[in-house]
């Protein structure tokens, strides 16, 4: 046994979950959401720095803005999900430094004062955070269907007007429909990804 | 019960699971590496391209090399932690996808035959990556130690020097040593991070 989580837990996460394509109508509900994000709000982030924000795409008028910009394939299935939510970066998250990092509040503006740095930082920090919510999602006994095929811009732009949220990721969230998985596809060998020197 | 995963599996991942700051002299074995690739490889990326690529740096020749990019305050901890690996994004990805995509492997040059296009796709995918690396460090019942704080270019030209590889993170893995946790810092509230529209 290399590994202390039991064996259910890794198959619930990580073995037998998959993306989703398909979704049954059951609904997804704001308590679900709440239950995954108070988990995996704990998930390190650089300085605590928790750059991700979470728009929750529940009306039909904003579900039809969203489903524009997404990729053609993508179209069918962000129409039908239960739940559909866009991952976004808070370019401007400093401004909660001094209540994530009290021991440091100077670090708001003496490492993130430049926007470039925020975004760079951000992004980067919003993505893991995105990895650590597609986990939750799983954790919820929901099946995750994860997007990057978007255009990023539009959707900035409806949703995100004041140019502060960039989206980084599109996310169906619901049970897995009929024929909802795809053939799983091989992965690279442990000594492919992974090197000592 | 709003979440499917047992008390004791989030406890593990999440809820308990800190950043540590020391570790004892257990060693990290190749063998708990493998299995946590082996459990966190599943974790999904765009296009199945699986860019995260793990450096462990084994030999006190290498960890010297690396401790010299650290930022000040990461040097101790990098120095002796029982394994400190490099977390970096293969900006040549695109190479394995005919293998990881073996439906679709004309997307190799139709999507990533730009080098600009596979840094950002890459590294998004690549973070993604980190934050399952993360549970997965700790699904092996270790504390993980992720740190930003240091010279990527340094560290890219010492470790990668083709500059095929980029460092996402450099992070630090073993059992935890005496005083090895900070307090907790808050997170932002549910309704702080999470809208509906």
């Amino acid at each position: 046994m290399a590994l202390a989580l039991d064996p259910a837990a890794q198959d619930l996460l990580f073995r037998e979950a998959r993306t989703a394509n398909t979704f049954t109508d059951e609904p997804v509900t704001d308590e679900q959401v709440q239950a995954i994000y108070d988990l995996v709000k704990y998930g390190p982030t650089a300085f605590n720095q928790s750059p991700l924000r979470v728009t929750l795409v529940r009306s039909p008028e904003a579900r039809a803005r969203l489903v524009a910009h997404m990729a053609e394939g993508n179209r069918p299935k962000t129409s039908t999900a239960p739940l559909t939510a866009i991952l976004s970066v808070d370019i401007d998250f400093h401004e909660r430094l001094p209540e994530l990092l009290p021991q440091a509040p100077h670090l708001k503006d003496a490492v993130f004062g430049e926007e470039a740095v925020r975004e760079s930082a951000g992004s980067f920090n919003a993505a893991l955070q995105a990895g650590y919510f597609i986990v939750g999602v799983r954790a919820a006994g929901l099946a995750a269907g994860p997007m990057t095929g978007f255009d990023a811009d539009g959707v900035n732009k409806e949703f995100f007007g004041d140019g502060r949220q960039k989206a980084l990721m599109v996310i169906n969230i619901g049970r897995p429909g009929p024929d909802a998985f795809k053939p799983r596809n091989p992965r690279l060998a442990y000594q492919d990804a992974v090197v000592s020197v």
